[in-house]
């Protein structure tokens, strides 16, 4: 069996499962984030009383953080209340910052759980080895009255990363590559699973990053066999012992789709999809496009790893005139960390906007929005029309170093150019 | 002559003005903010073709930075063109501040000169012996135009503030003191010009908070006379030579009033009026006054003080579970001073929720906006209905040390519990 059949046969309480069976697992971890409150009225509405496990359910403010207006504020205020209510254990308020990244910040994400969460970017937590997926309000709603949730088993894609990456580039850009291959529609309901060499020695903030964007290809989970890196990064946070799961050497993928790491360029993924992926100098060389708003943030993009990579090409310099550069740390412990390294220091002189961290302009919910016209280049994981506000507007989505280089130049710059 | 009148003589070619004259005096430096676009539309429409000067206008996006929708992106959008084509010097974009701190910083503010800005609390300014005052777009776009605006001449009410603050109680609560006894109407139109021992000695960010708030007793403008602390900063940015203007000893004030700071207390400015001031102790001995989101931030109460004394009291505390810390630095190089001294850092680990620079949820843009039923401790200027979110959310206006101690305790506090 795979790692992430075993973690749900372990969960349903079955010896074994395969792929196509449906079955009821139980659900170590879910989160609701504050675009949700709908769960809490499906909760009430479906009967149920007290949520099943106190330790096991979290509020995540982090797409109206701090509250933008009367209505997300007052969405906060029925969460509070219902955290209260419940005595839940673990409650992220608007100070905490993005729940992909705050959760395995507070321990509750380590290898062979299951997480739910009312977020489609929960494939991120295969990074650990763990089963994430994202859930609407109702599935949610039944999970907080019973623990458990229903799950197709799913067919697992392999995806093996060899080699190293070259200089100028990043896990961003490796997983716009694959995903510009595999295509938006190229894993719906599947499992992602990553191997290779490059997925071995990968760091915990790389892993994150690309396990995150498998739901743009339409994954219904993704996983990465833990190695040293997320086993040191889980046992000096984890609340729970846990067990890590493996693959059976005799596992057959679904697909199995290989690339070279070392032979990918800089990635530029154009307006209006996820996978419209080119290498970036091959846009630059037909035109210069020139930029509005760099941003560097989100469950993708915002880790102490990349605002790192935006300091180190902007230190000493300063942004382009009439543009800006918002950058959003993922979370409160990815900002101290940055300031401890004087990296939004070093940011903030070279002109850019410091937000409170949080989903911010991700998903258009402020902190950022763009005018109809504007061009943003990205470190997030959507360019839908509209996803950063105006349908007019267009972005681009890059690696922070690619954001970093193109608003200090005014327009998509390589950012070799640079290091 | 007061140092006003010599002022508003100087910039209209008069050798005397009295108070009750209509005078037109050039205008030395105009600001226009975010909220006023239609300074652009008016310029255009009165037949405005150029800036009369590109070193004396600029404009501020503080009120809707960065921008939290579409609309206010348009506006910037807009803005910057309109500063892109008149090659305007000074171009303060969404990564620097409120206009009050940030024309200080960068010194286009100094003693003796004119300042108008699209916001009525320009009277910060008289901090630096300027004269400085709010107008409306139809006026900004007449300056822009040509240079100069129509006042008339204010009479001037002293405001003589003697003696030391008791420990606990700071500029802010002397404001309010004063606001509470003049009332929000007292002083329509007129000056007010803070005089006595306590101006003398304070610092520059004490008179800026004093200033600030004149306008809340509808003054027109406000006036310090320079001490060593403001020609210090001065000179340290200025980018004018300039002249200190002084009130000659015969002059005589339309009203005096005298208060003792050494016997002011703790203050909070209670719902939902300015001028409804009360003695912490006094209100707090009736009732306690639970509150769900403490505010530091505003042209009032953001600048480096203001939040190091937040960070003195919370450093190394935890602030009351469900409730919120909303801290919106003044300016960035408040931010970046606040960084350096570990401010941030002290206030982030005690659960605070930093913004970026700006005004923030001060007129319930955004960051940080009440819901219904909501409770509010705020070192901002204003608290009336609907200020900083719903209509039936509750402000109380107090110093940044009094939002501090009542947000560790989940009721209004008074500071000198913790000091």
């Amino acid at each position: 069996m795979h790692a992430i059949e075993k973690i749900l046969a372990k969960n349903s309480g079955r010896e074994k499962v395969s792929a196509g069976e449906i079955v009821t697992a139980k659900v170590d971890f879910a989160e609701i984030n504050d675009l949700y409150l709908q769960t809490i009225y499906s909760f009430y509405e479906m009967g149920g009383e007290k949520v099943w496990d106190n330790r096991r359910a979290a509020f995540v403010f982090d797409h109206y953080a701090p509250a933008p207006d009367i209505k997300s504020a007052s969405n906060h205020e029925e969460m509070r209340e219902f955290a209260r209510k419940n005595d839940l254990a673990f409650h992220f308020d608007t100070n905490c910052g993005v729940c992909h990244q705050v959760m395995p910040e507070a321990g509750v994400i380590y290898p062979g759980m299951i997480v739910v969460a009312t977020d489609s970017h929960t494939t991120t937590h295969g990074a650990f080895g763990a089963m994430g997926t994202g859930c609407g309000a109702t599935d949610m709603a039944t999970i907080l009255m019973t623990g458990e949730l229903w799950f197709r088993v799913p067919e697992i894609i392999e995806v093996r990363l060899e080699g190293e990456e070259p200089k100028g580039v990043y896990p961003k850009d490796v997983i716009l590559h694959v995903l510009g291959k595999i295509k938006a529609d190229g894993a719906v309901y599947k499992a992602i699973d990553f191997t290779g060499s490059y997925v071995e020695k990968l760091n915990v903030a790389g892993r994150m990053t690309i396990c995150n964007m498998a739901v743009e290809m339409g994954a219904k989970t993704a996983y990465m066999q833990p190695n040293d890196a997320v086993i040191e990064y889980v046992n000096a946070r984890t609340v729970r012992p846990y067990e890590v799961v493996t693959t059976d050497s005799d596992f057959e993928y679904a697909e199995s789709h290989i690339f070279d790491v070392s032979t990918i360029e800089p990635q530029l993924a154009c307006p209006h999809s996820v996978d419209n992926v080119k290498p970036l100098s091959e846009v630059v060389s037909q035109k210069s496009i020139a930029v509005n708003q760099g941003y560097v943030g989100s469950c993708t993009g915002g880790r102490e790893e990349d605002i790192a990579e935006a300091a180190k090409i902007l230190k000493g310099k300063q942004i382009s005139k009439y543009t800006r550069l918002v950058v959003v740390p993922a979370s409160a412990e990815v900002m101290q960390k940055c300031m401890e390294k004087g990296y939004i220091q070093d940011l903030m002189k070279a002109g850019a906007t410091i937000t409170s961290p949080g989903c911010g302009a991700c998903l258009g919910a402020h902190e950022g929005i763009l005018a109809p016209g504007e061009v943003c280049i990205s470190s997030t994981n959507r360019n839908f029309p509209g996803r950063m506000g105006s349908t007019k507007a267009e972005i681009y989505l890059a690696s922070p170093a690619v954001v970093a280089s193109s608003i200090l130049n005014g327009c998509i710059t390589d950012p070799r150019e640079y290091l």
